[in-house]
């Protein structure tokens, strides 16, 4: 089937008429507000949404990271969200310069119950929306103009009279028209009057106008023409913080963000590193190192990124993109020789002037400001890390590195790459491989082993015959499975090893593929990995457990219960 | 350590002065001419390049998508590349429609060398580059503005002295000024002026010049300007194809070609979802998708856009992200139940007027267009596809599955969500991986299991009971591991089952952890899984062999040579 043509089914953005903007002559010179969604807009669009232990980390590390406005749920629309605001309340875990936001529909029970959830709060922001979008107004709502204001006006006084029946709170006020940048200007700037109005914002106390690219559908110059239009257009523009709030549906999100600041926009919503519906958020942390490279502090501490990216991926349960900007695993990296040698050239030049602006070759920004460091990668060098060091060894050995053993053999691969000084070869790493795990059979290697079950019976017998060198002993014990028998054999022997993780995979085809164990055992205080592979799946993993304990023994560092002498 | 202070560090970037620019107003109403380079600028930042195999493939898949312009390779840098363009020329594999591009050094032996992979093309784009920025030029190649013209000149002498001299070839010159957008524009505009002159491109034979963004160090509008700017200064702009080659390092390289486009150039070079050095090229998929929506054909066909994707992470080995526009898992989906409601809404209208233009809430583009479709996703229902599943089953159970057996696993929960025609739960996702693998023991089930291997030998003897209903038999074998031994004493029995795959590992910590197996096992023709839990390892793998083995008789697809009578 070949593309249809769109020229019936799809219509050319109709633009705002501003033939006299004056974006783009500006440049962005001081920081927006910035306003993180990641527990409220990020949340919702997760497979699995956030627990309260998750959103409790989440919050702590934004906190860190400098917002002051964070939107912490929809707590009428969700018990989860409710709970969490409760806690984040009645245990005082926010601090005093920090805000807490939360969206309600406009509708009144809703609007109650969020105010409920916001009980005995030093300070937030009560964020009301209601759909103004022509399409929402006539196929969702079946509303007109006049009814779709009177919607958010209505809600605007219930609002109003909560907030003054709570001045133990200091309120914020938000608004949202949804799907601002599809809603006629006329009718948005109407709408946004008509609350303003109800509301009684002034240049003292300030409401916040949040203008929504809910769904992005142009190209970004035109959200900043519709922004610096509706600034220009709007009654009372002192009394407004104008918020811009783009999604990614074209993949130019963070370009409508600057834009749109450059239009005129104070503040941001957005996520870290772009999580949310659909194509996700704007991503706040693109936003902000875009501002730092050109000489402004934005604010917000992204000093040391990959940490941050690391908790973000486990609370979202999403990868960052290896290309991701500023924090990819692979955007420091230069694999091309020409860009390898100016790069190293310019640090050279940067290193007799330190002070210098920073201009180093294919480097936007000096790696060690977000906590990262150059990479030169030949291929699979020293710097190829554990993607590349993994890809290798699944791709050409079939061999399926679990993800901690995997960081363990790329600082194995790191060492040998720095003895060696230059590329280091697929065949070198698999051998790397080889001799850390597989070759290490000495002093304790397995001979043979008896294992059997009895019907009805938990519980199975090893016998296993084992080498120290020359010395051959057998040592024999019961448990749940062969691994667990040996292990107790073992400390039969005086001991401790505890499994910690388990894994085995076939190489190859047919039954009589060989199979490979990778076991990480707890000796004393310390985890360290082992791997074994043999044509019998219990072999393999008996094995991996004597690589783990020999290579504990062959490092020196034995744990204190355990010596050389009384292993085995 | 807090984020320094970046303003010593970092300057503003210098924007070219133009009050007058005219961009702004304008829109894309014809789609580019569209070079891929993912053969060239992706494949270098690769972590494995491709080989020629990939490379094959990846250009088969260009020409079907509908490129005319694809940069292959760097043929007199790499080895692999100039086998690569042979190939494509003697092997006949370039259609008539298409143009291969090469990219060159500005140096005589390099050009040499590019021509003479080159030989016998029918037509051919060269592409030579030269350093222009002023940073490159102290830095790396220590030339003044004379010298860097001097060495662009000459280049471009001789390879118009060698495109005379095969005129069997149709040729096209194309020129880059490296790091275009770090250029000063007077120098930029000066160079391009002497390459043109020096090659003689005319208003019917035009060159191209290509305007890179090479690192991205501005908000997008400063390149627009900068195309603008150059195409009103340049001379003889009629003789030019103004090309532009956008990098993401700031997050907006899409925005950066649309807005170039609007300025005036005519042709961008970009990747397949945006692979590249660093943060990556400009993504095409998203810029074509981004016309086709304001009804632009662009020229190519991504109307079935999965098969590309996967292929596409295939030969690159790098994932498209789940939020990647138009493409990415997440993307036609909706969580939140007023999304829902809305494009549920919006689909009914849509459905008695369908030729109207399209217009559903959070759809910017009908999912059809490009073979997919709208996901509405209850946390966890029929909808969520194989990564909720896998993340349940793994997060909450301690269950990791391989990935095939995910997929076969999914359609098992879309059976159960279709039968149920509601959210399904974390714990029915678990229960029915109970019942589809670990409950299947009928007929056959384990009951005990001894096996014995010896010194010195390679062979194992297993000994194992299997009830079949309420019987009890013995059977026995020896082989290289206890899977192998059991498989051969099925056979022994009058069975082929073939072991294809196998991957076991522990849940929970412990000596005393649960070990689950995987087993796919071949039986006639067919591929099935099994799944075995035990405290014993060995007893888990056998059980998985057993329920494969189970599941396949359950479904009455019993294979050719082997019947419910025979097995076991």
């Amino acid at each position: 089937m070949m593309l249809n043509d769109p020229s019936r089914k799809y219509r050319p953005f109709v633009a705002v008429d501003l033939p006299d903007r004056q974006w783009p002559s500006r440049r962005i010179e001081t920081p927006p507000a910035w306003c993180s969604v990641d527990l409220r807009d990020g949340n919702q669009a997760l497979i699995d949404p956030m627990d309260l232990e998750r959103k409790q980390r989440f919050f702590d590390m934004l906190v860190k990271i400098g917002f002051k406005e964070i939107e912490v749920g929809f707590p009428s629309a969700s018990q989860t969200d409710f709970d969490f605001v409760r806690s984040l309340i009645e245990e005082g875990k926010v601090p005093d310069d920090v805000t807490i936001q939360v969206l309600t529909q406009a509708r009144p029970h809703l609007i109650e119950r969020t105010f409920e959830s916001l009980k005995g709060a030093k300070q937030a922001i009560v964020h009301v929306y209601n759909a103004t979008d022509p399409v929402f107004r006539k196929v969702v709502f079946n509303v007109n103009r006049a009814e779709c204001i009177d919607i958010a006006v209505t809600a605007t006084r219930q609002i109003r009279e909560l907030m003054d029946a709570a001045p133990e709170t200091d309120w914020t006020f938000q608004y949202s028209p949804e799907l601002f940048t599809t809603t006629e200007m006329d009718f948005a700037v109407e709408i946004v009057n008509a609350v303003s109005a109800t509301y009684g914002a002034t240049a003292d106390k300030r409401m916040i106008v949040n203008l929504p690219a809910t769904v992005e559908c142009a190209t970004p110059n035109n959200y900043a023409d519709q922004i610096e239009w509706f600034c220009r257009n709007v009654e009372h523009r002192d009394h407004l913080i104008v918020s811009v709030h783009p999604h990614n549906d074209r993949g130019t999100g963070v370009a409508a963000a600057e834009l749109t600041l450059m239009a005129g926009a104070d503040r941001v919503e957005g996520t870290l590193f772009g999580n949310g519906e659909r194509t996700g958020n704007v991503d706040i942390v693109t936003l902000a190192m875009n501002l730092y490279t050109q000489g402004v502090h934005p604010g917000l501490d992204f000093s040391n990124i990959t940490p941050i990216m690391r908790e973000v991926e486990y609370c979202n349960q999403l990868p960052v993109h290896p290309r991701h900007p500023y924090v990819g695993d692979l955007v420091f990296t230069a694999f091309s020789g020409s860009h390898q040698d100016a790069i190293k050239k310019g640090m050279a030049v940067r290193k007799d002037s330190p002070d210098d602006v920073w201009a180093v070759p294919y480097l936007p920004i000096d790696p060690l400001d977000v906590g990262r460091s150059y990479e030169a990668v030949i291929r699979v060098n020293s710097q190829s890390g554990k993607g590349g060091v993994s890809y290798l060894l699944e791709q050409e050995h079939g061999i399926e590195l679990p993800r901690r053993l995997a960081m363990e053999f790329s600082t194995v691969v790191q060492d040998v790459a720095d003895r060696i000084g230059k590329e280091i070869t697929s065949e070198m790493v698999y051998q790397a491989f080889v001799d850390e795990y597989l070759a290490k059979t000495s002093p304790y290697a397995l001979v043979s082993h008896r294992l059997s079950s009895e019907p009805d019976s938990p519980t199975v017998t090893l016998e296993a015959v084992i080498s120290k060198e020359d010395d051959r002993q057998t040592i024999s014990a019961q448990g749940n499975g062969p691994l667990a028998a040996f292990i107790k054999a073992l400390a039969a022997q005086g001991h401790d090893v505890e499994i910690i993780d388990y894994h085995e995979h076939s190489r190859g085809q047919g039954a009589d593929a060989e199979a490979i164990a990778y076991v990480e055992v707890r000796v004393g205080d310390e985890s360290v990995f082992g791997v074994g592979t043999d044509e019998s799946i219990t072999s393999a993993s008996i094995k991996g457990v004597l690589s783990a304990v020999n290579r504990k023994l062959s490092t020196g560092i034995v744990a204190p219960n355990v010596t050389a002498d009384t292993v085995v």
